[in-house]
């Protein structure tokens, strides 16, 4: 059963029961380039109290670092290191769980935050935004020198998404043997302060399709994102609340990990989704309009 | 159970039993640009005993016209009107299934062969070869001006597939109330001579996922292909046999709407697959080793 937030008192019990808040970004903080009313004061209250703030984010085309300036760009406090994004997820994972050996390569299909990425935990890769794959000219297979060193295919949101690298990926996952099919993230849609587009999943599925086998995702709702999370952050998960807007990537991602989970409508999920004639099947902890609802 | 062909008396009564005679091309009649040995042969032999010849193809980068410059290439004789590919398949069901308005429009998601068939049928159709759509820019949703009067998105296999085609369908198929969702052909992979690349199916896929709804599939195994020949062919499907290379497209084809299968392996499906330790549940009427072996 969920709780729905709405006094102080049920505000104040969450400052006093959980002393690590992770957050999603986009829908939480901010739609788009809009700051959400209401989140700094929030951020500043629970820094004030000594919580542990962690970001948690599925957005792939841009590293820690970038991402950093997404929140000064709209004054929200944050230090690089409380970003955890899907593509430093995809990095760490090829690194410490795969460990693909110093020597192998990683064949992207994704943008510069996922090849930023790769590139500080030393790992080699091709493709991505090398311009000789950035092409839409017609791709011949006959012409087409498979690397034998390529032992993981990585996908992740790319706009410059087109036939030759979705060809050679599809090559490297055929042809070399054991090659590692990993996606940052598996959102359908990608939102824009314009509207929805088509989202990292999307950029996969050609891929899935071809194959008829599924990537290992990095990104929420998968455990991998706790797990980079958990490598650098001590928390004990009673105390620890996911905050997000997306039920099945957010809440079910805080859910799988044993924290609590609060939604806020202010991005994808709509009050129709959790108190509607047919609710999801992901139900949160505790539910409240906006993030700016806990400055009480 | 499969009956399996090799003596001359097997061969000849397939001749006496089955008067229509429905063919795929790829990996029957030729391999990418190798004509199959005694296939020449074997239509003539039908031919002069009056036999029906109709070519089912799920290739929808050409129209039927530059289809057929492909059997005459290889020497292989061909009528236009014998020849039934998914794109005038697409084009057909459009205007004669779903009868769209004629001052409607279908964006399109494909080659110049998918839309010569729409012009063959008067269907009026923006993006596919548009070069305002084939680009590698960002798109910016911000700036896209949705046409009211896109009633469908079509898409087929398009090697200049892009995030701009792909989000503008993508915006058609969310906004525009009604709007219709075809495939030309679900097939996962398309083959070339020098190999398999991702097919199709694989095209369609982002939107597929994005949306989480399937398209309506025009090319075989759909019955969408065979009402396409059936209004233009009178046949007896207890006197017709289709001969096909692959399980899931052709022979399910067949099957789905009461014809006798005949699968050769001279294309995708292996030996593997019908007599190994786990065969495949399609199981074709009669089996050859290639459609040269009626040459008797």
């Amino acid at each position: 059963m969920t709780v729905r937030l709405s006094t102080a008192e049920a505000y104040g019990r969450l400052f006093d029961d959980y002393d690590t808040w992770l957050f999603d970004c986009d829908g939480v903080l901010w739609r788009g380039d809009h700051l959400i009313e209401g989140v700094v004061e929030v951020l500043d209250l629970l820094r004030r109290r000594n919580k542990k703030i962690v970001f948690v984010t599925n957005n792939a085309t841009k590293s820690r670092k970038s991402y950093k300036s997404k929140f000064d760009q709209l004054g929200v406090q944050a230090h690089v290191d409380e970003i955890y994004g899907s593509a430093y997820a995809a990095a760490v994972y090829i690194s410490s769980v795969i460990k693909l050996p110093k020597h192998k390569k990683v064949y992207v299909i994704g943008m510069s935050g996922l090849e930023e990425e790769l590139n500080e935990e030393g790992i080699l890769h091709l493709g991505g935004t090398d311009s000789a794959d950035n092409t839409l000219e017609p791709f011949d297979l006959s012409q087409f020198e498979l690397d034998p060193d390529v032992g993981a295919v990585v996908a992740g949101l790319d706009t410059s998404i087109n036939y030759t690298k979705l060809s050679k990926a599809f090559q490297y996952l055929t042809r070399n043997p054991g090659c590692h099919f990993i996606a940052t993230n598996e959102d359908s849609t990608y939102p824009t302060s314009a509207g929805l587009l088509p989202g990292a999943g999307a950029i996969g599925a050609p891929l899935r399709y071809a194959l008829g086998r599924d990537p290992i995702s990095t990104g929420k709702p998968s455990s991998t994102m706790l797990d980079c999370v958990r490598a650098k952050v001590h928390f004990d998960p009673r105390r620890t609340i996911m905050v997000g807007d997306r039920l099945n990537t957010d809440i079910l991602f805080g859910q799988q990990g044993g924290l609590a989970t609060l939604l806020v409508l202010t991005g994808i999920t709509s009050e129709e989704e959790i108190s509607g004639p047919e609710p999801s099947p992901i139900v949160p902890d505790f539910v409240t309009q906006s993030l700016g609802d806990l400055r009480v």
